[in-house]
């Protein structure tokens, strides 16, 4: 298995599943979103007190490729990689059912950071997450 | 602290909050239905296993009073108690702030189950629940 | 059919509705919450607005009588009543099918108004709305 | 403008909003699959009637880039258009704010069919597409 920053364990409920019997979708950028701020929580930070600071991380970008549904009450993992590109901070992030670590989802999610209401180059956040 | 059958810890996430800050009145809906429904997973159950075998247990009614806003990433612990009245089975469901115990939400779910189409008189599901 | 104060019709997305085929419970507390929200803005309200200037109206307890279950892409009327009880501001929210009418959830939702952090008297929102 | 195939006025809600006071990203997902559903439906089509028939239409990947965000209670235009890329169907959604026709959203949406539990060349969805 691939090398992760960040693993954190989760669970499916049954009323993210659609008609299909399946998660629906959208709901996997909630377990991305998820996990992003869980890590940040883990490490002293936080979105919602960065956002009270006057620096809002808002995702500029994200790329979804959708390999296995999960169903209801089942459990995962949800890992996460972290890389600068220029301004943008890029968080690569997989999914894994974890009944046989199948592989999910597999995300690539664009983040540019606000501060004082203009695109930040990046480095309040480079020097906050040692990159 | 109130005796109940079954107690399930679990966390807000920052995407259920709203503008104002708070965890919007819907998402503790979702609480409750996931603890109900984790609760019957643990003792060996699953709606989704009974819905493909025609019993559907359905919300009948819903109460639920509002005492202490959760805000986002805050462990919360979700309790409940589980009576029989007549065709109904009445989940009583209460949400505590893990930090200080705090009560955020009294919920009263009365359920009931339809088996091939009709609403039951609620036998099967009693034996199931030995009630 | 009852008389209201304001009606407003909506339509169900496939993405609300669970593995039972139908509308998950939580999301009618979405539909109830929009009417109120978009009732407010038709009068030239908003809770957002009301929000930044230090007054937040929040739901105390909710009541809902689940009827007649919606499915996927279904048009229907979501219909308010509103009145003064003492500090709470009462609604009673209906909603119909629309194809036949049929009654699918009937609530009754109280708010309190929060002044600079307290709980109101409920004057200010009495003068607003004219009670 | 860009020249679309189907567009549709839809209305942002304050629940979909988070602490930011912006519309939540995972709710453009929910926002992009409903226009997609409705496009389907007012040609007389059905993803649950296809699911039932054993053709499920399902997202392979998406990708969504975050140009203006939308706030609480807005009206946007969500424009879709359509092309087969082998056995892809693949989506190519905007979404403009209705006020000043800012463009909010741009997306790329491939899904695949799966007919009787198999990834399907795509010929069944084509010829009711009439491409």
């Amino acid at each position: 298995m691939k090398q992760y920053l960040y693993t954190l364990e989760m669970e499916t409920r049954d009323y993210e599943c659609d008609i299909q019997g399946i998660v629906n979708n959208a709901n996997y950028q909630h377990y991305l979103e998820a996990t992003r701020h869980k890590w940040l929580q883990d490490n002293g930070y936080s979105f919602r007190k960065w956002h009270e600071e006057g620096i809002d991380v808002v995702v500029s970008e994200i790329n979804i490729k959708y390999k296995t549904p999960l169903h209801g009450q089942e459990a995962f993992l949800s890992c996460l990689n972290l890389r600068r590109d220029g301004a943008r901070f890029v968080f690569e992030q997989d999914i894994y059912r974890k009944a046989d670590m199948a592989l999910c989802v597999s995300a690539v999610v664009s983040t540019v950071s606000i501060v004082d209401g203009r695109i930040s180059r990046g480095d309040e956040l480079a020097s906050l997450f040692g990159l």
